[in-house]
């Protein structure tokens, strides 16, 4: 098809154009101003509107439960922020004297495609936000936030004129609480940190090889016999539910089935596959055989039961039966469902797989639930209304959204395989080569970060979720042509610290690790060495899923480091401007940044060693030891192939993991290498 | 009473010595191990247990939840502390192999006197740890965890052998959950911080004027009017009781009536003393007049539904009616109680308190409860089983205790003071002048730390009460004769460490809100003035109790800021010991931190500025400056009258508060420049 090729140029010229048009007009605004995600239309006025004790708010009315607690918090979080203290701690009804009005014209459904539009007017006098729902008016709260801004001796909004809406509809963060059980007070404090971004949809994966974490009623013996103990009670649920939604975020719930049920068999062996088999709740990660019996009806009719129980729990219109990697072993090897399968004319278990979720589908029917679930359900005589959530590649969100089919992204997102903020953040949903129609690109609804539990616990899950996610948050929300990412980094640096004042903990316990590491010692050498180590990325650190157990210590010095070591960002900015403008100030700030590190051995040996130090000493030794050899180099410009050889050969042992981590400035050295 | 006198002098003398040979033992074994509260006796047997993943535990049977739950959790914080994989992560039934045995010979009740004594003993091969009851064994097992060592190589425990018991029965911590509310998961962490350092007594403050924090279910209207949306669900309730028995922990509710409960009539304006009064929740600090009327029937029948719902949710023998601080203002200007007072033949508002406490104290023993009030209740014909909680004083707990009264002291632990550690550490309950005798001593149950409300929030609570309060722990476990107090400070800093990792947020908040006071810039700066700077002391901070309300700000440097600077400290016994022994080592040590501090404010200008910056300059300024001023004297050993007055005048400057803190260095640079 010539002619499309040729329109795809054309419009590929149009978007680099645009591209280069708004990164300009990015580089002025943004660089001024730390907004998260980037509002689709944003105007400087020049003016600011200065904060003091008598800052107030007035709220249309007094009915609306989710405006005016969240008026109250954002009074509270201003005033903890600048240290001001206001005097007027809740809102005022319909008060035009107000410092801050509020207007919305109705209140917000927590659907998919509801209105999240806002436009915020900040003058020197008074600042107006007034959108279509009550759920554009949190979003627009959250903006304002971002604009305090400060001299010496006050704070103030800074003056802008905005009008801002979603790109798309479904921003979704997903919490793997079977993994590992995440208490209720880890998932507020990050659905206050999901509504600070704009983002809109919790999934609550909630069940899983490793643990039944609902309680419920009518089957009890699926928490206390699959929970370990660590289960949320229904009014646990209720109340967080309720919680999302005065954050104006919906929850959608999964339960996983066929596979990664292994919890589900420990409470009803009798659903599983495997005959007479006795199951016990798995410690270790992967993928895993036990399987329920899609030919056995007592299978649905315990579905049945938990599905009614929760449908009454979450109101929301979507849920998720997962679906995924299912490998069927169990399968192959029980004979009544090989007969089951013969006499139904399936052919091999991704139709058997089809079978069980046309079950499974007319259950949440009843219940009216739309099902959800991995794009391994995808088949073409699916309901048009099942949603299609791809995670092995875009090929199946964009087949599915040209079926007809609703989809959600989440390959990209995998926030647990520690890549960079910079790689997630260019992963658009609607690329420019999807090849849809814009109808079709319509039944992309949007993304979600996934959380996956394997490695993470309370102590540490804040710091694999933020402040990754904002990045991808924006890339939700926010217009395509946003994607300068030095500038995503700038702006991520002053979200994250936000963050940390809504009390997620990401940077807080990274030195509660250290100081354990250290037994209490001087942390400052480890600090600096975090700055240039990632945890191993994909699935490296626990390949074979075995290393690591449910309850390994997860307090070790991989724990504290994270996806986007800071210094080595840093440093490859440095070098990358270096080797193009060969400038010399660039040049002293790599000197001095190498120098810094090549002391990092002396000061890490001044601590009084213990098994844990040792583990993490060659990773010291080896990064003074390459800085020192650079400084040598670049201070005499000269090299001898010897110490060519030598230097590539310390490059080449730091490309080996130690201790779960990597240090993350060899390209870097090697680039300043060839370079140099 | 000559004779008496001459006693107490020898006593005295006897005193002495055995402090004195007491203080020798301590500082030998205490100088190796960091053990808190320190054992009735301790032998080191130079043998050490070496920790690996092989490691086990064995207990005698599986039934007891409180067992099977602490020895999971023990596995647990020991993989986390030493990083070592332990393959077993529960404990087994009765096997003989294992590396931990505990044994016991009943299960413990929740009770005052019940046994809490443990053996433990620490070989080259096993481990050992007896108790009469399973608390006892909780108790033992906070100890052994405390005996980790390590080399560079492994972890160990330390080869002890230890017969421990409590010197009181009564080890407690209140937590005034009114003033502001703290969520369930702070009070949790907390418990545990409690067990970790062998309390046993949670004093739950749950009304007071600023919130009534419980549901209650024949009355709603209690916590739907009367606590903002702040409280705690009975279920909520029963869980927490449930998690502080599993500790080996009891709770003993407080209810403060007739005062400080406007929350209470905010809820039942018909029950005040004041007619026709509309009363709202108290936002200031202080005492306030809005009181119970006690002539009125109908306050009885509402007190009798709550204490009749909230016995059945409390299970201990005890229940606090608080009982303090009641001036009585509203009976004075109401008719009717004026005449009942003089229809029943009361004098004064003293008489008729009492004759409210009489009708309170029929209701608490229709549900089975003891009555404990503080000291304001006691009078000489209240009930012997009545307990009196002495606070204004040890006067009336002495008075309480020789009339044969149960008695607990929270005079001299008023942690909410901001005093040093070591005043708490000296306030001894018998110490060697009450005057009581053996049996009298007796009624002494032992004391509480109280932690009061109007200052803290979830984001600072830790920071109050740890690591202070192990130094109280310590006073009621621990032996009178251990007493050294840089020792203790020595062991507190490595226990302040464990109770971080245990959950306790006191080190990792404080940059948290520097964090938050620069603007996310370097807090180094900050941190090294943290080290000399204290919050006011005293209820100084909130003179007149209007600065700070509810809603105020608690995000500021004072905030940050601890009881005990701790660079100040090490300031305090290097001028001390440098005075004593006048070592040049010592005096090398001074004007290193002296140097240090002398560069403050040129690291602080390097700050971007803001208001909270501005605020605490003058701090950094007057820091940097007396620095250099005394350097300038040690350096050249020759003080012009001159120079002596200005530095003096700097001295003055620097005894102001700013911006709600001291600098703690004052005294030991007037030492340092009386004995230069």
């Amino acid at each position: 098809m010539d002619i499309s090729q040729k329109n795809n140029k054309t419009l590929f010229l149009v978007f680099t154009f645009l591209l280069a048009f708004s990164s300009l007009a990015q580089n002025n605004v943004t660089q001024r101003l730390n907004v998260m995600p980037w509002p689709s239309q944003i105007n400087e006025n020049g003016n600011s509107f200065v904060l003091d004790k008598q800052f107030t708010i007035s709220i249309p009315d007094k009915n609306n439960q989710r405006i005016t607690k969240y008026t109250t918090r954002f009074i509270k979080r201003l005033a903890e922020r600048t240290g001001i203290f206001i005097n007027k701690p809740t809102a005022s009804v319909d008060d035009n004297t107000s410092s801050l009005r509020l207007t919305y014209n109705r209140i917000g459904k927590l659907e998919i495609n509801e209105d999240e539009s806002y436009e915020l007017v900040v003058s020197k006098t008074s600042v107006k936000l007034h959108a279509t729902t009550d759920i554009g008016v949190l979003r627009g709260l959250e903006t304002l936030l971002q604009l305090v801004s400060n001299s010496e001796k006050e704070y103030y909004f800074t003056g802008v004129s905005i009008k801002d809406k979603p790109r798309f509809t479904w921003r979704g963060l997903l919490i793997d609480v079977s993994r590992h059980f995440e208490p209720i007070p880890v998932l507020k404090r990050n659905l206050q940190a999901m509504a600070a971004v704009k983002m809109n949809v919790f999934h609550w994966h909630l069940t899983d090889d490793q643990g039944f974490r609902v309680e419920i009623k009518s089957r009890p013996k699926f928490h206390e016999l699959a929970s370990d103990g660590d289960y949320y009670t229904q009014k646990e649920i209720v109340d967080l539910v309720q919680f999302a939604a005065d954050l104006g975020i919906r929850v959608v719930p999964e339960f996983d089935v066929p596979a990664h049920a292994t919890s589900w068999l420990v409470a009803y062996p009798e659903i599983g596959s495997k005959e007479n088999h006795t199951y016990s709740i798995e410690r270790n990660s992967g993928i895993f055989n036990p399987t329920l019996d899609p030919t056995n009806p007592k299978t649905y009719e315990i579905i049945a039961d938990v599905f009614a129980e929760m449908a009454v729990l979450f109101p929301d219109a979507y849920f998720h039966i997962g679906g995924d990697e299912n490998k069927g072993k169990h399968w192959n090897s029980n004979k009544k469902i090989q007969s089951f399968m013969k006499e139904y004319d399936l052919k091999n278990n991704h139709e058997l797989q089809t079978y069980f979720n046309i079950e499974i589908q007319k259950i949440l029917k009843k219940n009216n639930k739309i099902m959800m679930g991995w794009d391994e359900i995808f088949q073409d005589n699916l309901p048009k209304d099942v949603v299609i959530h791809s995670w092995r590649g875009n090929k199946s969100m964009i087949k599915a959204a040209s079926l007809g089919y609703k989809t959600v992204l989440s390959q990209g997102y995998y926030i647990d395989l520690l890549l960079p903020a910079s790689k997630h953040y260019k992963n658009d949903p609607l690329s420019y080569n999807t090849g849809l129609t814009t109808e079709q690109a319509k039944n992309v609804l949007g993304g979600e970060a996934t959380m996956w539990g394997e490695l993470v616990t309370p102590l540490t899950i804040d710091s694999r979720i933020w402040p990754r996610t904002a990045a991808i948050a924006e890339r939700l929300w926010s217009p395509q042509t946003i994607q300068d990412e030095q500038n995503m980094y700038k702006r991520l640096e002053v979200i994250s610290q936000q963050l940390e004042n809504i009390g997620i903990t990401h940077i807080r316990n990274r030195d509660v690790i250290l100081r354990n590491i250290t037994d209490n010692q001087n942390i400052n050498a480890l600090i600096d060495l975090i700055g240039v180590c990632e945890p191993l990325k994909g699935y490296t650190r626990n390949k074979g899923g075995t290393k690591y157990k449910t309850y390994s210590p997860f307090t070790l010095f991989a724990d504290a480091c994270t996806a986007d070591a800071y210094d080595a960002l840093q440093f490859k900015y440095q070098v990358d401007s270096f080797i193009k403008n060969k400038d010399d100030a660039d040049l002293k700030q790599i000197k001095n940044q190498l120098l810094k590190w090549s002391l990092n051995y002396s000061n890490f040996k001044k601590l009084e060693s213990n098994p844990k130090l040792e583990q993490i000493l060659p990773l010291s030794i080896l990064l003074s030891d390459v800085s020192k050899q650079f400084l040598e180099i670049l201070d005499t410009k000269d090299v001898s192939e010897e110490k060519n050889l030598k230097i590539k050969a310390t490059l080449k042992e730091m490309d080996k993991p130690y201790a779960d981590v990597e240090l993350v400035i060899v390209n870097s050295l090697n680039k300043l290498l060839d370079n140099k």
